[in-house]
């Protein structure tokens, strides 16, 4: 996969910030290959960046629009068509984390080709995978878990790997998700793998490494969701890992898509999920937790984490209020 | 998908009975609709019908031959290829439950359109599904579930549907298998279905129905099985089962294909297989097991299922031992 730098980013008609949750991600860890957003009418999200159309983008010299926005199913909207057909017109190529595939639409297979632009599908694999073997991998992995789906797991990850790297120790984000493949440049859509293969991908993704090297890998979905749950165990099969880290938002009414779908108790979650993840790796743990506080006051969410540490009894972070410090510094000592 | 009934069975140059598995189970499960077999020279199976050419089997009305054999593999042998082209020329559809399709051998699929017949890759879904919803549907349902891969769970659940019908209770084999499929006529390969979307299938395949009317489920892999588990747990939340079936074989020495992986305890493997179903339907418990004796003597086998009853304190059938009965007798009052 080559996607082409900088990127225009398009939003589309997102009914909240969670929907373009690909594009402000892209936005948010990779700011320096970003030079504007495109939205629709509608759009309530916001990358913070300037609004601006395909032609504007590519004469500051964009060379993508990453299509980084959903709706449910996860599916490209025809509302959307006149935005990718004109930003092929402008010489921009198209990626895109969507199920249905870009180049599986006529109109902008054709389009794609008589303007000589590439068409990036990143969420279909464009390799197979083999059936996973259980087999012990060397070096280490962490895997983040969450009680929810879109609740800060790809988050704090890239926040791990980028506060390990800054105190010099080895790790390596790995991308399962969308999102973390165009912020990475490499991974696979572990959700577009058919079922049967899904661990055997992510043992594949997190091959053997040396001793102290930490492969820290994207968690997707929850054991706790009636959608996706089996994408999680698998991948909690596959990544073997050897730390897990808890993502939780306090507050949330229902589980992401499923009305009446509460979420579970977090000690459970933790308890559950430690348990699957002992079937591949006997000495895995829960190393913390890892709180979305975002939609709180200082105040509150300072309190909210305090209150989580106590009741749970590990180290609870927000990585964006309070970094991710206390966690790695488990990591550092990990046995 | 509906597969033209009735059929002729190939079973080609299969080694043992093991490698002609599938038509040998459609001629035991469905034997009003097999009108023949079709054997190669060195075929070592036999499903205990007559032999016969593709002409002979369209004459006496076949529809449909059944490619229900495998290789090292799984794949389609090219010693196979004048009878499959022969198939086609007496007028025949042909299905396969093999990895690679019919439809990918180009001259499988010429001479299938020269004349005018289908080719059924019952492992390759035809459509796409939706995102399970976890909305509950009217109706009820079992899922069979095991301790281990192949051991048994689509035997158990057809031996239900089987008994059932017997009683003039409503009950209908759902099919999440290659072989469940071509017995059926009708059903999805689950773990040929992208991750993302197996709960979704699962929802689909087992709609909205009467009230004292059960679908009964074909279970795949395990909890348990760090290969596979992530299918299973996806099956078990869009089954949404009221009723589950432990599936049980005694002696395995490990986990089918993963040496130094060892059976779960029944009673865990029960408890965490009830805990995860509940996330969908709060009413679920498991109602009985089913446990494979096949490989023991008469008075070992019935001597392992009063042990098992005794242990875990629900009724325990062999199938094609004892019958399934007791369970279901059990269903029949279920509350």
């Amino acid at each position: 996969m080559e996607i082409k730098q900088p990127y225009l980013l398009f939003l589309g008609d997102a009914a909240d910030a969670l929907a373009a949750k690909t594009s402000i991600g892209v936005a948010q860890w990779k700011p320096e290959v970003c030079i504007g957003q495109l939205r629709l009418a509608g759009c309530k999200a916001d990358a913070k960046l300037p609004d601006m159309s395909p032609d504007e983008a590519a004469a500051k010299g964009a060379k993508t629009m990453i299509v980084g926005t959903t709706n449910r199913g996860g599916i490209i909207s025809p509302a959307w068509m006149a935005a990718l057909l004109g930003a092929l017109d402008a010489g921009l190529d198209l990626a895109s984390g969507m199920h249905n595939k870009l180049s599986d639409i006529p109109e902008v297979a054709a389009r794609a080709k008589a303007r000589g632009r590439q068409l990036h599908d990143v969420r279909h694999p464009t390799r197979d995978f083999p059936i996973a073997n259980g087999v012990k991998r060397k070096g280490k992995r962490l895997l983040t878990v969450g009680t929810d789906c879109s609740i800060g797991k790809m988050y704090t990850t890239l926040a791990l790997e980028r506060e390990m790297h800054k105190r010099g120790l080895k790790a390596t984000f790995r991308a399962t998700g969308q999102t973390g493949i165009l912020i990475a440049g490499a991974g696979t859509s572990i959700d577009a793998v058919v079922s049967d293969f899904v661990a055997g991908c992510v043992e594949t993704m997190s091959p053997d490494n040396h001793p102290d090297h930490w492969d820290l890998i994207e968690g997707q979905g929850s054991l706790f969701h009636a959608s996706y749950a089996g994408v999680t165990l698998a991948l909690i099969h596959g990544a073997q890992p050897d730390a897990l880290v808890m993502c939780h938002e306090p507050g949330r009414p229902h589980m992401r898509g499923l009305p009446g779908y509460k979420l579970p108790d977090i000690q459970e979650c933790i308890t559950v999920n430690v348990e699957h993840a002992r079937l591949t790796n006997s000495r895995a743990k829960c190393v913390g937790i890892s709180l979305n506080t975002s939609r709180m006051s200082e105040k509150a969410g300072l309190s909210a984490i305090k209150r989580m540490e106590d009741r749970v009894g590990l180290p609870c972070v927000d990585p964006s209020r309070t970094g991710v410090g206390r966690l790695v510094d488990k990591l550092r000592k990990f046995k």
